[in-house]
C-alpha cells in the first residue's frame, strides 16, 4: 500500500492525530509501526464499541501491529469492585474479539494485552511514582476528568489512573496511542510526562465519540436507554433507534453520527451501498454510496427521520447477529460481571 | 520485666497511643511485639532523630522487635531526585545506626528495611492502588499535610506518599509503628483503611516532635540554623545553641524540649545527674536527677538560660562524638547526597 493510501486510512474518521508530522514522518519512513487501543471493563460494552474496531481495522490495513490492551487494575481504579474485576476482565475477553470479527478486521497482526500482566512489574510500579512525581494533583485531576467518574469527593486512584494510562505506552511498546476525544486530556498528559523519565513521546490518534441516542453527551453503558447493547435483541434495537432522539433536517444526533462513522464505514469498506427501505408512495427505496451525499438529502428534508432509523436498525441488527450467535456464553459472563 | 515497668517504658515520652486498650490488650498477653520505625532520606539528620532513637530503645528495652524503614522511595515521592536517592540512602544507611549507637540501645533486636526492597513487588503495588480506590484525593492530601512538602501546586507523588506508609505497616509485617506527631494523619489514614483490604489496623505510638531551636514549629532539616546537624562540630553547636531563643522562666523552647526529652532521657538511663556548672560567685555547680526539678527552678527565674544553654551544649556535643569520630566517611556520604 502507497503512502498517501496509508496516510487516508490512519486519518478517515480521525478528529486529531498529535502530532500530524510525527506520524507522516513515520510513515515516510516505511517504519512498522505498532499502536494500543486500550479498554478497561467498566461497564457492559455498547454498540460505540464498533466505531474504534472499525479504526483498528484501519489500522491493521495501513500496516500497524495493534495491541489491545484489556486494562482491568484500571477498571478498579474507575470504581469496579476489585471483588468482580476478574469477572468483568472475562466478560470483556470475551467479547471484544467479537465486536472485531463483527466489523471484519484482518487480526493477524492483533494481540491482546491484559493490565494486571504487566503493570504490576517492579520496573513498571517505579515509573508511575518517578511520573507522579512531576505530575500535579491539579494536571491528573484534569487529566482523567472525561474519564474516571471523580464525583464529590474523588478518589486518589482516578489520579493514578492517567499516569498508568502514560506508562502503558512505554511498557506496551507501542508507537502510538488510539483513543477517543474523551481521552485527548490523558494522551497530552502522557507526552508531556514520558519525556521526563527519558522516554520519547508517542503519536496520539484521536476519534470522534459515537454520541448517546438520547443527545447529552457520549453514548455510555451508564445510560441504559441511550445506548445499544451488544446484547440487546433485534425488538429492543428497533424500539430504542425508533426513540432515539432525531429532529428532521438537524444532522446532529447519535444516528446520524452512527450511521456516518460506523454503518457507512463497513459499507464502504464491503463495498455495498446504503439502502434506506420506503414504500412507493413515499418515493420508493434510495440507496447511498457514501454518507455525503445522504446528509445532503436529510438535510434538505427528502428523508424522513424514521426512515433512516429503520435502515440503521437493520444493519445494527445485521452487525449484532455475531453476539446473538454467541449468546448463552455471552449472557452467563454478563451475569456473572453485572449483578 | 513485668508489665507495668514494660508499659512506662513503652508510654515514656509519648504524646498519644491509638489506642492504649490495643497496646495494653496486647502486652497483657505477653506478646512479642514488632513496631517499625520509618526516616525517608530526604534532608540531613539533625540532632532531634536522638530523641525517635531514644524511643526505639526503649521498646527495646521492653521487648519489642523492631524494625528501622529506611523509606528510600518515599523520599523521592517528597520531592528528592530521583537521580540523587540512593545517595540519600547511603549517607541515612550509615548514620542512623551510629544515632543508635549514640543512645546506647541494645540493637539484638533491631533491623534495618530498605523501602524499595519490597514495596516495588506486585502484591505490594497491587495493595497500593487497592487502598487508593477507597481513599479520597481530600483525605491522602490532608494525611501528608504536615509530612509532604506540598507547596501551592502539589505533586501527585505526595498523596501516594501517605497510601504507602499505610501499606507498608501490613508489609513490615508489625503490630505496631512508632511517629512523630506530624505522622499522626497518616497513621489514622492507615488504620481507617487497612481495614478495607481484610488486614488490621495497627497500634500507633506518636512522639511530640523536638522543636526548632529558633521556635516555630519541629526542628527541620531546611532549617539551617534552627536544627543542629549530627556533622555540626563544637564550636558550631555552641554557637547555635547559644542563639537558640529562649526566654528567662519560660520553658516553651527547643531547649528545654531537648534537655527534658533527649538529654534526661539518656542521663536518666545511664543512672547520671545532669550538671549545670555555674561560677561559685554565680551560685555555684547544680545538679539535677530529673527534668522537672530543673523546670521548677528555671520557671522560678534561678537558673539563667546561658547557664542551661551550656551545659546542654556540652551534653550534645559528647552525644556527637560518635559522628565526629566517623567525620571521613560521613562527609564523603553528605558531599555526595547533599552536592
Amino acid at each position: 500500500m502507497d503512502t498517501v493510501k496509508r496516510l487516508e486510512l490512519i486519518r478517515r474518521n480521525t478528529e486529531e492525530i498529535i502530532t500530524e508530522k510525527e506520524l507522516v514522518d513515520s510513515i515516510i519512513k516505511n517504519k512498522q509501526m505498532v499502536v494500543y487501543w486500550g479498554t478497561a471493563p467498566t461497564g457492559k460494552p455498547h454498540a460505540g464499541y464498533f466505531f474504534p474496531m472499525l479504526k483498528i481495522a484501519d489500522l491493521l490495513r495501513a500496516g500497524f501491529k495493534v495491541k489491545i490492551l484489556l486494562a482491568d487494575l484500571h477498571a478498579a481504579l474507575d470504581n469496579v469492585k476489585w471483588s468482580i474485576l476478574e469477572k468483568r476482565y472475562n466478560y470483556y475477553e470475551k467479547l471484544i474479539p467479537l465486536i472485531i470479527k463483527a466489523v471484519g478486521a484482518d487480526t493477524k497482526n492483533l494481540k491482546f494485552v491484559k493490565g494486571s500482566d504487566f503493570q504490576l512489574k517492579p520496573e513498571y510500579m517505579y515509573d508511575v511514582l518517578q511520573m507522579s512525581s512531576y505530575a500535579s494533583v491539579h494536571d491528573t485531576h484534569k487529566a482523567a476528568s472525561e474519564v474516571v467518574k471523580q464525583g464529590d469527593n474523588p478518589r486518589l486512584s482516578g489520579l493514578i489512573y492517567p499516569i498508568m494510562q502514560a506508562i502503558d505506552e512505554q511498557y506496551l511498546g507501542v508507537d502510538c496511542q488510539l483513543g477517543g476525544s474523551d481521552q485527548r486530556k490523558i494522551m497530552v498528559l502522557a507526552r508531556e510526562n514520558l519525556p521526563r523519565l527519558g522516554y520519547k513521546e508517542r503519536i496520539e490518534i484521536i476519534h470522534p465519540l459515537i454520541p448517546s441516542l438520547l443527545g447529552g453527551g457520549k453514548m455510555s453503558s451508564s445510560n441504559e436507554k441511550g445506548k445499544i447493547d451488544l446484547l440487546d435483541d433485534e425488538k429492543t434495537v428497533e424500539e430504542k433507534i425508533k426513540n432515539a432522539e432525531m429532529i428532521a433536517k438537524d444532522t446532529n444526533n447519535g444516528i446520524m453520527a452512527f450511521l456516518k462513522y460506523v454503518i457507512f464505514t463497513v459499507k464502504s469498506d464491503n463495498k455495498e451501498e446504503f439502502v434506506i427501505q420506503r414504500d412507493k408512495k413515499f418515493g420508493g427505496d434510495i440507496k447511498f454510496n457514501n454518507y455525503e451525499e445522504l446528509e445532503i438529502e436529510y438535510k434538505a428534508g427528502k428523508i424522513h427521520p424514521l426512515d433512516i432509523k429503520l435502515a440503521v436498525a437493520r444493519e445494527l441488527n445485521d452487525l449484532l447477529s455475531i453476539f446473538r450467535k454467541n449468546k448463552k456464553i455471552l449472557n452467563k459472563l454478563a451475569k456473572e460481571a453485572y449483578s
